[in-house]
């Protein structure tokens, strides 16, 4: 039987452990077009919330009583269609489930990079480090000494964001939660300065730890961190607005102070990215980030998971912040 | 005597005629290098606001007791500056009152369009059309058949936008304020519809007048009419942040809906325009707009008030939305 994890009822909020369950289903048959694939890692992502949510979003929202959606990595076990052979590494849209059968389509890419850990191909080498690497540099623009400060810096995508900036030449501050995740920013993802945000007064710590501005804000997280840092954008500063993971729900709309002064004074620039818009440069991104892993200039961090039954918690605890670094189940 | 309006107080909130004074002053003598300058009109500006506000803002603020800080056009009648001849059309800082004595450098430029009326050079020719024609063209990027949205639509800077998003090709929807701003919005500026903020439901309305969403919004006001236009942005939308004149005060800091979740969903983009940034690029621009109005493609509206002794209310009337079109000061 294949064990899959299905969304049962929609969410008020952040998902909860209620809005899953666990179920065993037959096997499949293979259609004519179709592979299948034994997943070895099942993606955690705080985009999730987004999927599950019955609100516009940027993706069809899951249907409730079907496979939770996820990417994941694993191997073709069996194959009906040419492109692919059994004991391709593939990553793709393969869902909360120990085995899928699914077209070519749901195949995000094979994975080449079969000298480095398949599951960083959910990670570092899947959406959160081209997300990393596409947003900074597409949005961010970052330039040598310039300040580039970042929201859960110690995150999946933060984590890769700071590293990727200081390699392009700029100063970099994370903001993460708790004195755990500043030492992990500082001693791992090699941050110039770091901030614990709930140790007090992030303003001061923002004119202290960046005296000369923000000149790149990589916004993770929107919400009152937000609020403090666009306080102190330098003139021309780039904001990228990449989630939201600070707030709860967004219904009813939450208010905050208003940003058109602080974009108009500044000559500042808001901008949101999602990753599914620039699928045409997902590979050669994919190669640079190996290629930073191998040579020992990109580091990461996996907080990993162990079996299907560790899915409908695991977005929950995402968002309580108890991973460090990239959330994978291993199956 | 040469008669000057001070600014003698600052104000709290939008300025009043209480915060300025008429006074006289002997004429000053011309030092070396510098021009006499006859002011023929006075420009008043939204953005004054900002130059007279004791917080940070992108200009120096005006000094107490000092001849208010404006754009004029008028005529050197007087030089000790070899780049200028009597009889030559200037515009440039000089101030609320008869006569300056400046040096070059408050000129902003000659006013070569000598055929056309010297008062547009504190409009369509000067920084408010330029700075339409930047501001759209640069962050609002404007594309055939996109819908091109904007407040004060009837205004100094938005009747410029309109008119050259509709010549490069956008369908072009105004908000105004009332019956009369919104009549000539359809028939004086060519906008495809107009909407009246004051009538009822705005999001109502934009939704029947903007049923394909918002491609680039032109926000001259930010508040409200923002809010709801924000909630109907099209994908890869861009916010031209040029103005928050809906705004009364900064200080308390006034809240809002918040804007990450659509810039996110959206992947839209906000950015702020000062047009001080762009002067490198201001002789182009006012020779494009001086062609488009003489060619019949380009109309204005002057709000023409009469005397020095119109200074001290002209800004706070500005902002009670008295004027039609750009308003200027005769002298």
């Amino acid at each position: 039987m294949n064990r899959q994890c299905l969304l049962v009822c929609r969410p008020e909020g952040i998902a909860q452990a209620k809005n899953f369950e666990i179920v065993e289903a037959p096997h499949q048959k293979l259609g004519e077009g179709e592979i299948r694939v034994r997943n070895h890692f099942l993606s955690v992502e705080p985009a999730m919330r987004g999927w599950i949510a019955d609100k516009g979003n940027y993706a069809e929202p899951v249907a409730i009583g079907s496979v939770m959606r996820a990417l994941t990595a694993g191997m073709v076990t069996e194959t009906r269609h040419p492109g692919y052979a059994v004991g391709d590494a593939v990553t793709g849209w393969f869902g909360w489930q120990e085995e899928a059968v699914a077209p070519a389509s749901a195949v995000v890419r094979k994975i080449a990079e079969t000298d480095l850990p398949l599951s960083l191909s959910l990670g570092l080498l899947g959406i959160n480090g081209v997300t990393a690497h596409l947003a900074l540099t597409g949005i961010g623009n970052p330039q040598p000494d310039e300040t580039l400060l970042v929201s859960t810096a110690a995150g999946a995508v933060g984590s890769a964001v700071g590293q990727i900036g200081k390699l392009l030449g700029c100063r970099t501050v994370g903001i993460a939660g708790g004195p755990d995740k500043v030492k992990l920013c500082l001693e791992r993802f090699g941050y110039d300065a770091a901030i614990d945000y709930k140790a007090g007064d992030l303003r001061a710590a923002l004119a202290r730890t960046c005296p000369e501005d923000i000149d790149i804000y990589f916004d993770n997280t929107a919400g009152a961190i937000s609020d403090a840092v666009l306080a102190h954008l330098a003139l021309r500063a780039r904001v990228v607005v990449c989630g939201t993971a600070a707030i709860d729900r967004w219904d009813p709309w939450p208010e905050g102070p208003r940003v058109e002064r602080h974009l108009l004074v500044k000559r500042a620039r808001m901008e949101g990215f999602v990753i599914f818009d620039h699928m045409d440069r997902y590979e050669a991104s994919v190669a640079q980030l190996a290629e930073w892993v191998r040579t020992g200039q990109l580091a990461y961090e996996e907080d990993i998971l162990s079996g299907i039954e560790a899915c409908p918690d695991a977005l929950a605890g995402l968002y309580r912040g108890e991973n460090k670094g990239k959330r994978i189940i291993r199956l």
